[in-house]
């Protein structure tokens, strides 16, 4: 399965300096990679790897390349993005090396007649697709999967095992959900229905019926364990390309602006807004009902009560000091007011002195 | 599946004001309704809307009738809690659309001979029930639900798909279980048996056999991927008509208490009692073996580390601000006690010097 | 199923202080134990419940023994760690009373021919295991749990329902895996590859593949829901005797050092490497490309953006106080280098002032 410079800079392009007639059949890291692997220079700090390297290529952009002490004897693939780049010729040796595909649908799973499954989508063993749901051209469903009536996942999207996606809902082409996520699950809606107060309290939750579904566009990636629920009268809305983690919560009614990407363990409250371009770190938590613009960044842990409608770095997150001096900052914090009215009274003392004289 | 609004008041109670006659198909919001679709209004602070509204008739509390400015031509049903009554109705005609109930257990199931499942109750899928358990009337479990041997699942509930429910558990009746939800799952609970410190440590954990099952009360509705420990020794308990959303993580030995209700990724500690009427805001955090009373609300992204037994609302969260901003009160945040040791300074200077004087 | 004193200090170890010929069938709390059950004394202050004990036996410490007012009667296991103690004979009393072992694949479990399945394993019904897999001796895999191709399943493991384990991963022997956990799902990693900027933007994020798999160690127990990723070119590892807890979120390449242990809804993003006989808090959050050292603690709530080195306690949360207190605490907070500006205005006034004098 090596392949040669010169083709892999005619199917991705790229331009082929020294010898495009060297075969590579695999990446590797600068600092690992061996004389058939192809490494890739993706952060100009690590340049002096590059003389050092033992691979057979590299890939590197044109100002990096210009860099280099010498360029004797060795070959690269110059382009203006070689992370990117290295990402797209690594997905091909996995796509090469891949078994060959089985088409078809496992004999335990438990397809509808009134489903509708693409000829050459992969179904497999202990699948669940109910009544009026519609499985694109070459879609993989893992073991176990579960797609809820009426339900549609677009044409070469992977479900990995496990995955449940409740009726109604719409999963774009080529979207990527793993292991464990929940899609399309309840909203949290209950209207109080009490009367009294205290002991005296009676009365119930009454359950809001979530009748929205979830609308998921294009190329969305969405982590092991992830949950989105679905909207109460509207839909719940994923954008294209946007890349979602694992752990992920997302209530009913979001609604998440294109190329987001998510980090694992945040949670979204219903109804809230996300723009285009955003970051939103790990364990981040942002509340109901705001809104984001686009390209905001919120960093990891922080929590988001109020829309942000500015594009922008937003933070909340302490990090972690050792715990007896943290205790003796965190007990004046509590009384921070305290602190302040003291400066005050100083302030006023200075200012009655000062005054007087 | 048009029914008229005195079928209405007859069923949920209420008073019709207007024309009983009027024939509704369905909810919509007080902005979108159409003619044979009834609105609602729960927040007085929308009452033009309901001046505006196509819809065939509108949910409305007694005082704010009182304040339309013209009840000319329309109709009502009045209810002191319109958000309630919307939820319920709007349940009864998802209930009348449904499909009639597929009663009886889907040839892939592997149900143990010894495992006693009502006949009403619908079987989906590759369910697996173990010996003991009992399934009761009118329960669906959906595709892919484990049951473990002894565990009591109450009638009229609801599993949704890959729901765990391990063995020697009781579920009450109603209970509405988001799929890949995990019940009964070992408590996180080992003896340190360890010798010698630093690298010179040798020994192990030894596990603490989790013995205790889980009670889940009646009209408990818990989240997708939500987690519910077993208890140690003793149960973990979750009372009647208790809410917890998604991704939920409770420990062994807690108590959730009646109609408290949980927001999304929150997590509590082992042998944590919550009180009654609680409220649990998003991705908050409770330590182990404290206590909360009745009553108690903790707002999003919080964390308790003792017990809290007033009513009240406690916070420590902050809100995102400017990174840059949020960075430089970090910084001095680290040292408070600096800043408050030179406010002292300044104090005891202002103080020598008056006595001075 | 009772067993004597005698018999269980052959077993177990310890020293038989009374009569070796008392017969235990079970364990219970000092407070509630019966004549045939064996209590212990794990924490000294409960002391004074030994002498009102009605258990057959205590488990107790040499030094606590010695406090006793009189053993008159009586009869003890003395052993160092009570606790530890307990928590064998706890297990030992379960595996006695559990039913025989089942041997054999259920017939709906799906078993690859290319896949080796040792033959005192348990397969439970609806098991997925793929080709090149290998489970060995003494596994135990509940309903539903999937095992992809190539990965390997170390001998005595216990995989409860719903497990997913991706392809080329190595659980080691004795594992326990709670249901619903996914061990191999993707990292979350993107190349960027986006030209222009604002609305002006166009391009997309690149999938990095993920090839590197998940290595678990031996005695490691991992709980409900919990996720795995595996590494982008070399494993996650997750060292011997290493337990997790329920919902924790554990990124691509990295190393969790041997009898580390992290509490429920702790989040630890990728390439990051934590010491030996850590203890990491629920809910913690540990950033991406840093290292802790060898027994570092963590509170729980609290965020780690730097490598912690030196052993020690680390803490970032704050306790939850009364909403008001805190919302004036948090906006002082907001602006804390005014306060500080206003304590060196002062200073500089008294500097001022003094030299002036």
């Amino acid at each position: 399965m090596a392949i040669t410079l010169g083709e892999i800079a005619k199917r991705f392009g790229g331009e082929v300096v020294g010898d495009a007639m060297v075969r590579v059949g695999g990446l590797a890291p600068l600092d690992q990679a061996q004389p058939h692997q192809l490494a890739f220079l993706a952060n100009p700090k690590y340049l002096s790897q590059v003389d050092a390297t033992r691979a057979g290529a590299v890939l590197i952009a044109p100002a990096d390349l210009d860099k280099l002490t010498s360029r004797e004897g060795r070959s690269f693939i110059v382009t203006p993005n070689p992370y990117a780049y290295f990402a797209r010729v690594a997905q091909m040796f996995i796509d090469l090396a891949a078994p060959a595909a089985l088409m078809g649908v496992h004999p335990s799973a438990v397809v509808d007649p009134a489903a509708q499954v693409a000829k050459t989508a992969v179904i497999g063993p202990n699948v669940v697709i109910e009544a009026g749901a519609v499985v694109g051209e070459g879609v993989r469903l893992d073991a176990g999967v579960f797609i809820g009536r009426g339900t549609h996942v677009g044409e070469s999207s992977h479900l990995y095992p496990r995955v449940s996606v409740y009726h109604g809902c719409k999963i774009g082409p080529r979207a990527i959900v793993h292991a464990g996520a929940v899609i399309g699950s309840d909203g949290f809606g209950f209207a109080p229905d009490f009367v009294g107060e205290g002991a005296a309290r009676t009365g119930s939750w009454v359950k809001i019926p979530q009748v929205g579904g979830v609308k998921i566009g294009a190329d969305v990636e969405i982590g092991a364990n992830t949950t989105i629920d679905r909207g109460a009268m509207a839909d719940t809305v994923i954008e294209e390309c946007v890349k979602i983690d694992n752990q992920v919560q997302i209530g009913h009614n979001c609604r998440i602006g294109a190329y987001t990407v998510i980090a694992g363990c945040a949670g979204i409250a219903g109804s809230t807004t996300i723009g285009k371009h955003c970051m939103i770190g790990g364990a981040v938590g942002i509340a109901g009902h705001v809104t984001l613009g686009d390209y905001v960044i919120v960093t990891a842990k922080s929590g988001v009560s109020k829309s942000l409608p500015k594009a922008g770095i937003y933070t909340s997150a302490f990090p972690a000091i050792e715990n007896a001096q943290w205790n003796k900052s965190a007990a004046l914090m509590r009384n921070l007011d305290k602190l302040r009215d003291r400066i005050k009274a100083l302030e006023a003392a200075a200012e009655q002195r000062d005054s007087g004289a």
